[in-house]
């Protein structure tokens, strides 16, 4: 079986991808620490990564608070959207947008797989669901595999980026999860909530976009239970 | 005047480059400490944006360090090649290569540059003396500055990734540092030695590299003065 490093956030897409991707490949799963707002959702990766018996490594990655400019890891109104700069702020882009996010989270990832020989990347961005963020959509993954697999020796290489959400809907990814073995289980520990809730405060952007997932698929939520 | 966040190691490349953006763009100096074996180069940074009068910005990344896998940050030895990985040693690559290196620091880069409202950012990667490092290649910049521009909102770039000495041999890059108005002395607080060593050891790759450049531009290096 070949390995593969999965990008674990703790939360529900992560989750149903790590599921996905242990049916396919030997997995070691990947936190990263950026300093968001809350720790309980490396909480939530660590049980869901001992639930799927991996190996989970957790690393750090200060910078990105450190930058700033998002209302994700420096404090600022959730709910407000476009200002993730002081001199750029355009329309419609969520305060929770961490610019650089998912390309450091990727490059770390790449980084990770040549040092344990592995080729294959999986990551639970969705174009469809993707609240603006630019860096979820499918052509900048695309961008980032040949970033990745061009900075690595080329004995080390080609890296192929999963992403088993992309084109899916909440509802669909709900389906998906029902169907994996082992993840329904998982999503029970599963943290979405920007302000951390176990089980969600219900009313934040990612829960609103969880519930009416659950709701659109017709099950219940098994972290709500 | 446009704004170019100039990746800055303190090194002779780096100088030379912030020197060469100094002329074209308001800059803004990124130094990033992953872990390095000596903190020398990142006084000299300190030092050489002071010299040039741009803001200097010092970020940490200690997931190089803890994914390890390089003699510059796990303390193996630099003169031996190929031994990055426990399980892949391609052939040839020196002990120094840091996997992912480049693109974890183009990806920061990339991110500064979108807090700070620059679409510029200058690297002093070079193809020519790249010493097997394939994120030093042209190709690589291409895919990355791709990537970058993706991952951000497109009202914010496109961004685009300067490498004034890719296709300069250390000898060219030593005339144009002559070139430059105020490099020359700039030069004199650089180190590019991997012991850390003022003035270079001597004997590790890199002084080699930098000996064999002035030597063939037919000029002193300020720094051994």
């Amino acid at each position: 079986m070949e390995k593969a490093i999965v990008l674990l956030s703790g939360g529900q897409d992560s989750t149903t991808c790590l599921g996905w991707a242990k049916e396919r490949f030997e997995c070691i799963a990947v936190s990263l620490n950026y300093g968001q707002r809350h720790v309980a959702e490396l909480e939530a990766a660590s049980k869901i990564a001992k639930h799927f018996d991996v190996i989970h490594i957790v690393e750090n990655i200060p910078v990105l608070k450190s930058i700033g400019g998002s209302a994700l890891v420096d404090g600022s109104d959730l709910a407000g959207s476009g200002g993730y700069g002081d001199s750029q702020a355009p329309g419609g882009l969520p305060t929770s947008f961490v610019p650089g996010r998912n390309m450091l989270f990727l490059a770390i990832a790449g980084a990770v797989a040549v040092k344990l020989g592995a080729k294959h990347i999986v990551t639970g961005v969705c174009q469809t669901d993707y609240s603006g963020y630019p860096d979820c959509r499918e052509v900048f993954i695309e961008a980032m595999q040949q970033a990745i697999t061009l900075a690595m020796p080329s004995e080390c290489g080609p890296f192929q980026v999963h992403t088993p959400l992309m084109r899916m809907t909440k509802a669909e990814t709900v389906r998906m999860a029902k169907a994996i073995p082992g993840v329904w289980e998982a999503l029970a520990h599963s943290i979405t909530c920007y302000q951390g809730v176990k089980g969600g405060c219900g009313t934040c952007p990612a829960c609103t976009l969880r519930i009416k997932g659950f709701a659109d698929a017709g099950f219940a939520d098994p972290a709500s239970a």
